[in-house]
């Protein structure tokens, strides 16, 4: 591991378990939350070293800060570190849109040392009581470069993602924010519609069955990560879900019309998307 | 187990289930699948005594019928229950959809003798090889009598999921059609539709992370059991698909304006649903 001392700001499901990945490789780890029960949990834990104390003093020890707070609260953030962290070698999140927060990288003057991180390892669960050792083996993780990384920030962020045994892809920001609107901001808004549906229809989700709680899990996702998410890639989730507007409005009609045909290529174009991961 | 015989027409997860589990009972169980591969694996996984002939020959010995096929399929097999099981104490079927199969029991003179069953034990697998033991233990299975249903018709089905250790409710087709256009109908619709959607966009589900993996899983389930369960319950399934594209049109209208209170309070609409179950 190449790196000392770490700063983990924000000890949720994403940030915690990069805290504790990083203590089990014996990287010194000073963290911050605002929510103090969190940064008490993670020193008793033994995953912390120290907290990091107001306005993040003790950050100017890391070489490597990582910052696992909502997307809209990032930028803030980032000042401060562009502040305090004089010795980092590598500054990156872990927040699930990147355009906004490269943006703001290289607006606080971070750009050289900056490289965004996406680890696509989230569910519906949240919080530091959720994080865990091994939450990155095997998942995807999107690294988006700001336009004046340095080559030397790039592989430190490969080298941190490859050493917790994630599969790292680089991608432009556009790129990515536009892949997950499809990939995962559209699941989870659809679980949460489906959720308001039934909330409003009075059906409490013990009345699923195995699939139908599958269908909704998303809906117990954290509150404040998706609204920062949702407003910062409005323009890109937009789209993705007029495309499931268009295909639940053509099955209304296919029913209405009592259309077998129709409704058999419905199902049977679904279940061949599914069936094509297993070949 | 009140019964020395049984007729499972139809081996799939459903049908293959309650097999397994008669059998286990030590009941004596014919089967019939239209196809032959699920017969001889039943009959080689000691499930099946026997499998039915052609026509049901041989469903005659049977005290107790129970249909696992498609609800589309329900209709044409009850005929030929009617003129066959002269000695069937309960027929019953496990459909997704009951107001059509009650009418059809009926009209094929069973009524006295029918009383429809749901187990809501299915999940995106299907066919004999997904059917197993255990696969009922505290599901809920609704009962919906015939209008002529007998009390001890009733009471047979009532003992026969008690000893699966299902959970049984007896409730109206009419209540029964509408409840699972909302608790099972609505999400397997949801899910292909996102498949649907994803599969145009060219995405191939691979690409998703653990929560869009969840919420599009019913997609693998079997088109032609869905076909047949849409196409039947239209009339209650329309409107359960209207108030989802009306939870995404607000949203798209949210996003579009920017308005983060109001993207707040649908993320916390659907947690509050989530969350309310673990009270």
């Amino acid at each position: 591991m190449e790196f000392r001392t770490a700063a983990v700001i924000g000890l949720g499901l994403i940030g915690g378990s990069v805290a504790r990945e990083l203590a089990g490789r014996g990287v010194r780890v000073l963290g911050a939350d605002r929510d103090r029960d969190s940064v008490d949990a993670a020193l008793r834990a033994g995953v912390l070293a120290a907290p990091l104390l107001h306005g993040l003093e003790g950050i100017e020890d890391a070489d490597l800060v990582v910052m696992a707070v909502p997307v809209d609260a990032a930028r803030a953030v980032l000042y401060d570190v562009a502040r305090c962290a004089s010795r980092a070698q590598l500054v990156t999140d872990v927040g699930s849109t990147k355009r906004a927060v490269v943006a703001a990288a290289e607006a606080a003057g971070l750009g050289p040392r900056f490289v965004g991180s996406h680890p696509l390892a989230g569910d519906h669960r949240s919080g530091w009581a959720a994080s865990r050792l091994g939450l990155f083996e095997g998942a995807r993780v999107f690294l988006t470069p700001a336009p004046s990384s340095g080559d030397a920030a790039l592989a430190l962020a490969r080298s941190l993602w490859d050493s917790l045994r994630a599969r790292v892809e680089v991608v432009a920001d556009e790129v990515h924010d536009r892949t997950l609107a499809w990939i995962s901001h559209l699941p989870q808004a659809l679980a949460t519609a489906l959720a308001c549906a039934l909330a409003a229809r009075g059906v409490p989700r013990r009345e699923l069955g195995p699939g139908g709680r599958d269908a909704s899990r998303l809906a117990g996702s954290s509150v404040e990560m998706w609204t920062g998410i949702a407003l910062e890639n409005a323009d890109e989730l937009g789209p993705a879900l007029s495309a499931v507007e268009a295909e639940i409005a053509a099955l209304r009609t296919t029913l209405e019309r009592g259309d077998a045909d129709a409704l058999r290529r419905f199902f049977a174009g679904g279940k061949r998307w599914f069936d094509e991961e297993e070949r």
